[in-house]
């Protein structure tokens, strides 16, 4: 399975349906072969606008049918333009209303068959105006521009002036004015998926049509800059000679189908920083509009900032594919408060006992380095010494210097944290450095350390997600401090020391390290957090 | 080039930029190191919801940003978390509000470093709540099921009872209970593609995380259905264990990245028969929400159908990311109007000169079928004698049939273009078509058949595109019309035939067929569709 398709006769169908079961649209019976989707409810005294042609452009055009911008959509097969039939079926459903716009890509076979239909519509008495769209700026030569992802601005503009309650004339006539102003160029890096049939992929190509046809010229972008360069130098260049040097612009980013929200992201990025936001008065979210399939590519269309086509393009919508409009500005930017790290002196009073006693834990946790990162490598990630050592070699450093608050509990559970945090690293370092910041509120609030660290240990556990058994430093730690609470050093040292024992008896390691490690290896090897600790509360006592 | 992504390390900065530049946000200093972005504005008297986690999950988390849903985002490098300090940065930013909520989605380095983020802001005199999201269904085991896509409808719930003015104790308590009745599942049919790394692509997996990690097992779904039935069964199961059987549910399906809009229309109409749109109360436009990158698969989330989650779902908010809800529901149908179609008599009068007229028209250009298709082979698709043949006796037999209005100048140019339009097939089918309706409207207002030859004509050019001279049928046609007005049908015959010649000349061809062939192939060679019309023009004289 290659593609979340149905067979290829049963795509156009799966997604026409899908629309219609999210949207308060009519869909034709399938028994009429023919495949429309109408407004459920349209205002009779407007126009109604259809547009059309074949599938695999999607969310065109049947996503863009809805209350503000197309009144129907005919549909064909894959690339394929729909029948005369069917797109006069289409307007002969809107022959209550007061004419009937078919804005039409310019495709051989859109413009004859739209064309019939609107010849037989109006042998019928019904009046209906067309809008035809040749966006493409592809090929300078060429007498047919194709008609591209500039319909999708078409059909907004066009939907917005119906819904005014404007007359078909002006509609028709202001609607391919605005037309002829758009300018389109796609590129993709490949092309797309045609269910149904197999073919290689091609290489990078600019100036892409959207049947999946070879692109103008191949490319060979160095990077999505150039690969924008490619696009926006000869749309820039054609909208300095259509609207005017420098003329503030309407942008719109199409995603040809197969675009991550990452890629579409970084091309918005480069596409504004190219163009200058300045310039642009508006653009739609960047989305895929116009699509050729699954096809790795974007396109871009420009439009002129004229006033009715950015009031038109504002208004709301109630479709499935239109993603609303943005207006580009210069990034604001914020200064974040972030904290001071490090090396400035604790304020509070000094304890030269504590000092030592912290000092003697962290010798014990940097000499014991290697043999802890031995054991780790039994059944873990080989660091937990390391991680250890690191954070106490910064304990060390701090003392040395006189930077802690040794004589003064809560000041000093704060200053640990904040060590702790910034150098010892990994999991642990974030675990412990919890434990001191919660520690250090319960100190402030009059509690002693017995109680503490116990707050501090339950907050380790509801962001760790780990419990006592689960093998890791809380099967020393929790014991140890349960010990602290009516008991005394000595006590926390034994039921640390104890609870670190245990640990090479547990076989299923719930959380950490060696949560993905078979029983075997676990056996007979102590979890290297839980003796880092045991031995920290023996070095403390001295 | 694979992807239109810059340098690994600038990926982050690129996209979060982008989203600043396009929405009313504030995005920390490029020089703080930290990557924030907030709301420019937020109402002080309502609690801020931060959330945030690793990036490539784009529109995750910064494009859910905005006014009604998140305050702000705080994002990590590609699927890395955020540090502490980036978090605490963000908190302090909204330490105005009348408390600060986090969304977490359920990750270690999330919960550890969103809760030292929170204990630190706590001990800072911050009134900080925490939300974590847990919906992953894929591991029933799994002691820490991850947070998923189900995170943004928690963003989207959470925001609204913020927006509401709500204190931070009942948003996090109703936020927490909401995130622990979600039910998410992925699948994809290959792994994504993480910049800077090269690997082979995964092969189809079911219970995917957000992070490239294997998914829980492989799978080999053998088409839409069954890729649907994988995810949506279990996750079925579980709502039904978790919710009641049967009850109604809100629904999101999640691109993972990869999903062309023809891929997420396919699904969504077989997750809407699978699950059945009656039983779905709402659900988000189907779109990507959390991606894996360029991940090419896709993830359904579960909620109930509550109504507090309803009413927060439903609320517009203003965002790059978030794409509004719809309530599906069974199609409605309508019967197209279409026309009959052949076979019933015309019902005006007869002239038998007329008919036989005609009659000899078709046996020539039957006869000429093989030399036609021939002439056509040397400059085009070699079809143009079959496509005028099959035209040709579908006239005979209406002659024969006796079902044209032969003696009614109107009614037969109709028929004549219905019977066109139905046989010939092809641009030319159509193109003559659309010059018989034309002109039957003409003679219906009373103007004589070389007028309304020449308004057909005219409306061909405007359809078809082509002009004289650019080496179609046209070249033999005008001339022929134009030596009727005023002249006798032998000017009109000699016309035709002296400009079906002068094809042979033209060795530009500016539409149609030949428009791709070299100069050198068409010097000497008449076009076969100016020929067809000259031996027609003759043979109808008889």
């Amino acid at each position: 399975m290659q593609q979340f398709l149905g067979a290829p006769r049963a795509i156009v169908d799966d997604i026409l349906t899908g629309t219609a079961q999210l949207m308060p649209l009519l869909q034709s019976t399938p028994e009429s072969g023919v495949r429309i989707v109408l407004r459920a409810q349209r205002d009779p005294a407007q126009v109604a606008v259809l547009s059309g042609g074949g599938s695999g452009h999607e969310p065109s055009h049947a996503g863009f049918v809805g209350k503000g911008m197309l009144s129907g959509a005919i549909a064909g097969e894959l690339f394929a333009s729909p029948g005369v039939e069917a797109v006069l079926a289409a307007i002969r459903a809107c022959a209550d209303a007061p004419g009937v716009l078919l804005v039409i890509k310019n495709y051989t076979g859109d413009r004859l068959n739209f064309g019939l239909a609107a010849e037989r519509a109006r042998a019928e008495g019904i009046d209906v105006a067309t809008v035809l769209v040749a966006d493409d700026i592809a090929l300078p030569e060429a007498k047919q521009p194709r008609g591209l992802a500039g319909t999708v601005l078409v059909h907004k503009f066009v939907g917005d002036l119906a819904a005014q309650g404007l007359p078909l004339a002006e509609i028709a006539q202001r609607g391919q004015a605005f037309a002829d102003r758009l300018l389109s160029l796609g590129m993709a890096l490949s092309s797309c998926t045609v269910p149904g049939q197999t073919q290689g992929k091609r290489s990078p190509e600019l100036g892409l049509g959207i049947h999946n046809e070879p692109g103008a010229r191949k490319v060979d972008p160095q990077g999505v800059e150039d690969a924008l360069e490619l696009v926006l130098a000869p749309l820039l260049d054609a909208a300095d000679a259509k609207y005017g040097a420098g003329a503030r612009l309407v942008v719109m980013l199409n995603d040809l189908g197969g675009c991550s929200t990452q890629e579409l992201g970084t091309l918005t990025r480069g596409m504004l920083t190219r163009i200058g936001v300045e310039r642009i008065a508006l653009m739609p979210r960047p989305a895929a509009l116009m699509t050729s399939m699954d096809m790795h590519g974007f396109s871009v269309t420009l439009a002129p900032a004229d006033d009715d086509v950015l009031a038109a393009l504002r208004t709301p919508v109630e479709t499935l594919g239109w993603p609303g409009v943005v207006e580009p500005h210069a990034v604001k930017h914020f200064a974040p408060s972030l904290s001071r790290q490090g090396a400035e002196s604790g304020g509070g009073r000094r304890d030269a006992a504590r000092g030592a006693a912290l000092g003697r834990l962290a010798e014990v946790l940097i000499q014991a380095e290697a043999e802890l990162d031995a054991l780790d490598a039994r059944t873990g990630d080989g660091d937990a010494g390391s991680t250890f050592a690191n954070g106490a070699r910064a304990l060390a450093d701090a003392l040395a210097q006189d930077r802690l608050s040794t004589g003064e509990d809560a000041a000093l559970a704060t200053e640990l944290a904040a060590l702790i945090e910034h150098s010892m690293g990994g999991s642990s370092g974030v675990l412990l450095s919890i434990l001191f910041t919660t520690a250090a509120t319960t100190l402030e609030h009059g509690d002693g350390w017995p109680a503490a660290l116990a707050a501090g240990i339950a907050r380790m556990q509801d962001y760790g997600g780990a419990r006592e058994g689960d093998r890791t430093m809380l099967d020393a730690l929790i014991p140890a401090i349960q010990a602290l609470d009516g008991g005394t050093l000595a006590d926390a040292i034994n039921a640390a020391r104890s609870g670190a024992d245990g640990t090479a008896q547990m076989t299923r390691a719930g959380a950490g390290r060696s949560a993905a490690v078979p029983e075997d290896a676990l056996r007979g090897v102590v979890d290297p957090g839980a003796e880092a600790v045991a031995r920290a509360f023996a070095a403390y006592a001295g």
